[in-house]
């Protein structure tokens, strides 16, 4: 990937960066106080493509947009924070509907390329009207610069919004990635109460718009694990509105793999944001399994490391509890001989050939008092690895979860 | 089953509750304190069975007594706490071996009738001199009344010594059947760090008797989760030593089922006891599925909800979240329709066809209150239910284990 990213600027604005972006973030009156509704609108009709939720249970607004997605046109993109409007029976759809029908009423086009998400509490009835006043207002304040009040307008238990963008040159033309994203608990593989909008104004077929989106979300959003729930709620949506006016990215080729690692950039960078602002987390923890016989089984290794709550108390304590990490790949269902791995905390090997290494207590804790902490197994099995970032499991977990009502 | 059990008295004595059994607890310097070794030996030959944990990673006396259990006999079951001998390569075995060989001479029985455990931390070798002057202390302590000693001498982080003895008859014929278990966290389906000891004076066939033991297992201890994690050193043992006198137990008939019917139920005790103890839990949860398609959903849909942390932290703080169920239902990988589910807390009904149902919420709270909850799923997708029990996740859980290295 790394040469594909060659030239890649980080930039300021967000979802608003990418050229004919505007973006709103407004008080609708879900939540007491805080901004709960954003609104993200291109000037050009985009190609979008989408990925969702794995859960069985989805709710009324995911089956909505994945509906209006799959025409591969879409031109807004509504999202409430605060109510879920998940598990409220056919009036869940009732108001998805008025959702897309409101905001393309108030920016005069067709509801069906209206995408609209929903997040917060399950099993409560959307306050429908102040959603419809919030669209109302937000469709005014639409902005070049709204980027980072979009961002702020889907958060929940987050504690700071989480917004990237990237620039890039394709051929000739400067091309641009925006996104907006969410989630700090219930965060999981296969989407969970995490959100992730993305904008940009490179030109791109839909099949290869989908394609660079899979791929992205399957290395990055489905590779975080905070505590290993799958909401019913999580969506991550793109729009490409061609504005940039490069050569349009088809299949194969330089451009679409520059793009595709672009996109991935940002969704790493926002990824592991969502994870450090995991529940009450104090440290970010990259699980790395390499040397696994498929890569299944090296994602299977990782999320059961990543998983385990015995060994994500481990590293909140910062004891360097190798004997969790083999366990729990173990358990995994990879397949490996246990007489054969070796382990790492840090830089500082701590098991080999599956037995003990006598290591320095004191240069471990030392590794495991920093704010990031890496992980490596390798199972010497095959040639196969698989990267998984997760967060330490606290006392503070257990209180805001105790407390909050999802 | 409840037939089955007419006339089942539960009696003290554990372990040492049925004839010809002898049991010692003794301090062999493996802990700092605490007992950390039992020994349990039979007058006579007795039949054998066992059941292991399906981790990848097979500490080394399981290794050893999985090849002794294979054979259909023993006469001793001797194991050590503070120390799970796993991960010590070569010298694990040689270290399990010896433990076999010294209870055997200081028995006078051959090695291969020896049956070893060990639990504790991982990845540090045994204090094989400490041990083996344990086990003749414990060999001449035998006693008749040895099983609280014995129930004492399993114990790592657990709070109380977990025991049951329970008697009925067969034929004309008084049998009992008595139990011993330890597991606190890492409990998990599958056997986690999680012992039981089982020693009945019936006569059995040997096959019937794995048969026995594989469904009360299945039903019981594979059915509990503290905290998701399966463990490298879990096993379930049976001594049936015929002392009894009844007649001997074959394929299909009434005693065969009054006989599993009452291991069932010591084994229940012993997982809900187990659970109870769950690592920082203040409540027993019990998890009940019904209406799945198959046993294998009900299954998974149980365990996906007895696993969920958000579940867990929602008992704890007893906030009547039925979203955070529903929803680990619908990523648990079971097949129903969400617009059918219906959710009770305790007696009181939370949601119904997927949607919220009102209900006081003093009233869910009081049922929350209860030291033993239970939730109940109705799938409406099939005939098949499960039942899984679980704990609370509570700040002492995160607290016992940052701190305490398995």
């Amino acid at each position: 990937m790394a040469q594909d990213l060659e030239g890649l600027e980080v930039v300021p604005g967000g979802v608003t960066a990418p050229r004919g972006f505007q973006a709103a973030g407004v008080h609708a009156g879900v939540k007491r106080k805080r901004l709960d509704l954003a609104l993200i609108y291109s000037e050009l009709e985009a190609t979008a493509a989408g990925t969702f939720t794995r859960n069985r249970v989805k709710a009324a607004p995911l089956l909505l947009t994945m509906e209006h997605v799959a025409r591969g046109r879409a031109r807004a993109i509504v999202v409430n924070s605060g109510n879920a409007n998940a598990c409220n029976g056919p009036r869940g759809m009732v108001d998805a509907r008025r959702m897309a029908e409101e905001t393309a009423a108030a920016l005069g086009i067709e509801p069906e390329l209206v995408l609209v998400g929903s997040t917060g509490v399950i099993g409560q009835p959307l306050p429908i009207e102040k959603v419809i006043a919030g669209i109302r207002r937000a469709a005014k304040l639409l902005d070049r610069d709204g980027g980072t009040a979009a961002a702020e307008g889907i958060m929940t238990t987050d504690t700071r919004p989480k917004q990237i963008a990237v620039r890039f040159r394709l051929g000739g033309q400067a091309v641009t990635i925006g996104a907006i994203a969410k989630g700090s608990g219930m965060i999981h593989p296969n989407m969970a109460t995490m959100m992730a909008f993305f904008t940009t104004d490179a030109a791109i077929e839909c099949e290869q718009l989908r394609e660079a989106l899979r791929r992205a979300v399957n290395r990055t959003f489905n590779m975080i694990t905070v505590d290993g729930d799958t909401s019913t709620n999580d969506m991550v949506l793109i729009l490409a509105n061609g504005a940039a006016h490069n050569r349009r990215i088809e299949r194969g080729g330089d451009d679409f793999e520059r793009f595709a690692a672009a996109l991935e950039y940002a969704a790493t960078h926002l990824a592991k944001e969502i994870v450090r602002d995991g529940e009450g987390a104090t440290k970010l923890v990259e699980v790395r399994v390499r040397g696994a016989r498929t890569e299944d089984d090296a994602r299977k290794a990782a999320k059961a490391i990543a998983n385990s709550n015995l060994v994500k108390t481990a590293i909140y304590g910062e004891d360097a509890n190798w004997g969790r990490i083999f366990c729990a790949a173990g358990y995994s269902g990879a397949e490996f001989d246990p007489e054969r791995v070796d382990i790492w905390i840090g830089e500082l090997a701590v098991a080999k050939d599956g037995m003990a290494l006598p290591f320095d207590e004191g240069k471990a804790k030392e590794i495991l008092h920093e704010p990031e902490v890496t992980l490596t197994v390798d199972l010497r099995a095959g040639p196969h690895a698989a990267t998984v970032w997760t967060c330490d499991l606290t006392y503070e977990y257990v209180k805001i979860n105790a407390s909050y009502r999802t």
